[in-house]
């Protein structure tokens, strides 16, 4: 999605200062440590414009949340829904699934989302696809034994890579929907993106993928 | 699919009757001692026509394929395909998935197709679904270590039934596809109920089950 460069952007993230983490790297070898408090932490890819991380938030007081996203644009929308909802319990990052990458190995996060990201559609793009064996190295690096990816698309033919590279990789799938929005699974909370294509009738894809013991 | 009772159904059924396994209880103990030679065996559930089985084995001659189909009516072609192409390393169990279930455990098949099945759309009857976990336990107790289940539909709901049920077991998912026939996998014998939906342009969902070891 394109946005227009956000008016007075910088000052905007500026006065959402305290629910950034401006240097990820502070936190190199333990993520939790970027709360004052202990509690179960979980991570967004791609928060987009928050309306997924902040609702989480709010519904789930006793769990920490990080939020990751590259388009600062989009990111200052999110902070801000945040800040007003006056929610302690997620901090984001500015900054993409790379940045993941060069943290030290921890046992941090118990979960990781990742919603509506993009489908790289050509074969030899797969690589970038956040669920790519690439990216599941990365992610299962700083989470615990039994840590779980939570995923949703509404592109058919990554669902179906990203099925493939999980159990591939050793995960242990649970909760696979086809068509999310007419299934049994209770509970699911909506992202923008997600509003506006399930209104259409398409279907929305979505699993968990665990990290079984190494 | 209902089919009209086949004139001179028994009497045609008797001329096959080198490639009939009439009392599957012969062979309680060993499934693959229904041939005179050793080979790898491999077992379809509900064979249908038979057009799957019979070009599996002429381009399979190495393996031994006992198919079980309780309708005697579509057997009977089934049968006689067979015996037209003169092949030995078919074998016919008029019968269906319970028959399995009063078998001796043992470790004979390697791999166990699956196709088309009914798929049993009231969740009320969830427990005819022959990838329901109370089937997968029946298979289990037949098959070596490591041994596939190969598993085709055009039922969406079905499908991801049985991608939870596998997984639940326990079960290793491999090549998964939500369109079979616009995918990268090779080497697929379409069965006769195939054709007719992927001509209407239908996507067919495929993926492979491994039991591991126990």
């Amino acid at each position: 999605m394109r946005m227009r460069r956000k008016k007075h952007r910088e000052e905007r993230l500026e006065s959402c200062a305290e629910i950034m983490i401006q240097d990820i790297f502070e936190y190199s070898s333990d993520l939790c440590k970027a709360f004052d408090r202990t509690a179960p932490l979980h991570l967004e890819i791609g928060c987009g414009k928050g309306g997924f991380i902040s609702t989480l938030a709010e519904l789930n007081p006793d769990i920490n949340y990080i939020a990751f996203e590259k388009n600062l644009d989009v990111l200052v929308l999110a902070a801000e829904k945040v800040a007003e909802k006056g929610l302690t319990n997620v901090k984001f990052v500015p900054g993409d699934a790379e940045a993941l990458g060069q943290l030290d190995e921890q046992q941090s996060a118990e979960r990781l989302y990742i919603n509506f990201c993009d489908p790289w559609h050509k074969w030899g793009h797969r690589k970038r696809r956040l669920t790519h064996e690439r990216y599941l190295a990365i992610y299962e690096r700083l989470m615990k034994d039994g840590g779980e990816i939570h995923f949703k698309t509404d592109n058919a033919p990554l669902f179906e890579f990203s099925l493939n590279s999980f159990s591939d990789y050793g995960m242990k799938l649970k909760n696979i929907t086809l068509d999310l929005h007419n299934s049994r699974f209770e509970g699911n909370v909506m992202t923008e993106y997600e509003k506006l294509f399930s209104e259409k009738g398409q279907p929305i894809y979505r699993c968990e993928a665990i990290f079984c013991q190494r």
